[in-house]
């Protein structure tokens, strides 16, 4: 039996401002052709399908376009979870009738207790929970953190095993040992809220959902998928796909996702980013981060940039800035007009000069100002 | 054939501030029960399952409960549109997976030209829609009105016709000639947007929703459902509940739903309604409409008449308020200290004296205040 294990979709996500629906899209029908030209048995969705408890209608959309195609149209069976991004309830409305299709979606503790046998292997699929809801189910109030409710967990789950199947658990939280990047949701607090990895070790896998480097947890058989798309500039390095999982004998192999547009960072100066030489050699249309060389001052320079890059995440000066403007004569500052001050001071921090309407406004603000000191 | 035509649940309203969520799971048990009793082949719901686009979570375990119960632990086939309240996107997330159980969703227009054949009829599921919709469907320019968009999509769907069968039209818009209450939202704009009872009458049974008022349009085969509960004042005297419809022979009966708490007015003195013996002969309980007969000043007269009625939407003056207190010697309003001039104006507005809390806030800001006249 062969999976993919997917995690952290996060629709509807925007990176620094951009809107990435067409990046999702492109992503989302990628994981289709990945199961089909590997011809896996199942995809397995680690939680945080949404960015959002209660997503934009584009979002909505293209989750409900990428599942019918898995599901229906390819009939993939599906094991998901809803994770902390998700709202359960939300994402729960057509659960009962999804399972006629092999899509079973999770998104109450209550029903990782019910395993789901599929060719030879049981699937509990434990969707994001906050420790409140252990001590419900297990009406026990010393439960208060999600380790201590995993305790309980994980026994009640073992009641449930097979000795003659396999057994998956599909989860999403913060396993102790991981690394962690920028993008994720931080759930634990003052470092409680780990799950220890020994508390898993009487699955055959557990496929991961929650931090988005499939490298934060260096464990044999407990992975974190990661993201299938780089969502803040500390995943810069990470490679992002899936992981196919075979069982029995447990066999791992990433599949790497090509993006619809890279995250990269670029140094170079200013002229070298204008230069056609320079930028017909780097990927223009990607997400950068731009490290730009140059110390003095650039008029305009977002603008001039944003013609040739039109996605830049940011911009920041590897040399520091130029501090020349600092010794200048203060004699010759105090004898410019405010307005060309103001000017000056927005050169200096945005390196942009002001349009024609911040020039404006900057000018009724100073006409209209009342004299405080005479 | 016979089945059940109702609409309008609004899953999430509030009246007057009071939340209905348990009178609306009520209610829709009662949908339920009477679909059971009276052994229905089908449920038909006309639009408006939620309040709102983006509803509560709450309303969402409702509907999502009551639907699960209805369609699939009763497995009544289900015939069902979005309306203007709903969100069309949000709401048609699992729809592809419900059609295997038989609850048809429709949330675009060009769904109602897939007519769902059921026990000898056509049903065309027709939701709410803006004329954009249609402009962009026919590719007609023309098309600026709901009206202009009927006399398209009729002719459409009677292509669709088969002789043989029956032709159900499930559609949620304001038909000509329809009266209105005040809990409606208006979809017409200059009157252009009503649509002429002509345009439907190649259909056997048009079950419309939108209208609160069961008897908004008097038409023998083109009626609305009117909601299950009553949303507004303006509802009153009507009855709510839904229509049971035989066809081929079409035959027509009204089924009352009995509320948890009925919305009532009640026409009393202060001193009669804080009386036992009227006060044991009213349903205390209902969402209350009061009027009150007396005139003169009562303090406190809210807090009184709800530790008595629980659920008071409004109170108004019968015969309006003594005005002897405008007749008051001037000289002696002169007098009065600030802080008991406006308890005075407070009881005055309100009925009700204030509380411990505004008084020592009148008495802040009064100590505050600059004096500016000086």
């Amino acid at each position: 039996m062969r999976f993919l294990h997917v995690g952290d979709l996060h629709i509807g996500k925007k990176l620094h401002g951009y809107d990435l629906l067409l990046d999702q899209k492109k992503n989302l029908a990628d994981i289709i052709q990945l199961a089909k030209t590997e011809e896996v048995d199942a995809v397995v969705l680690a939680g945080d399908l949404y960015d959002r408890s209660v997503p934009p209608v584009e979002a909505i959309e293209i989750f409900n376009q990428f599942i019918q195609e898995l599901n229906i149209e390819n009939q993939f069976p599906v094991f998901a979870i809803s994770g902390n991004h998700d709202s359960g309830v939300r994402l729960e409305a057509g659960a009962p009738w999804y399972q006629q299709t092999d899509f079973y979606l999770h998104t109450r503790l209550e029903q990782a207790f019910t395993p789901i046998e599929f060719q030879g292997t049981q699937f509990f699929l434990l969707p994001y929970f906050e420790p409140i809801s252990a001590r419900l189910y297990f009406q026990d109030d010393e439960i208060r953190t999600i380790t201590q409710a995993m305790e309980r967990v994980v026994p009640e789950m073992e009641k449930q095993f097979k000795p003659e199947l396999q057994q998956v658990l599909v989860a999403h939280f913060f396993v102790a040992g991981s690394e962690k990047s920028d993008s994720e949701t931080k759930i634990e607090v003052g470092g409680l809220d780990s799950v220890p990895s020994y508390l898993l070790e009487s699955f055959d896998y557990v496929a991961l959902g929650h931090l988005h480097n499939k490298n934060a947890l260096q464990h044999q058989k407990i992975r974190y998928s990661g993201s299938p798309l780089k969502f803040s500039l500390s995943e810069l390095e990470q490679k992002k796909g899936g992981w196919l999982v075979e069982l029995p004998d447990l066999h791992l192999e990433f599949k790497e996702l090509r993006p619809l547009h890279n995250l990269q960072q670029i140094e170079a100066s200013f002229e070298e980013l204008l230069s056609p030489i320079f930028y017909q050699s780097v990927e223009r249309e990607d997400y950068l981060d731009i490290l730009l060389t140059d110390r003095g001052i650039i008029p305009n320079m977002m603008n001039q940039l944003r013609q040739v890059y039109p996605r830049i995440l940011g911009v920041s000066r590897l040399n520091g800035r130029e501090s020349a403007e600092l010794q200048t004569d203060f004699k010759a500052v105090r004898r410019l007009a405010p307005e060309k001050l103001v000017d000056n001071f927005f050169q200096e921090v945005t390196g942009e000069t002001m349009t024609a309407d911040q020039t404006e406004l900057v000018a009724d603000v100073l006409s209209t100002q009342e004299v405080t000191d005479a």
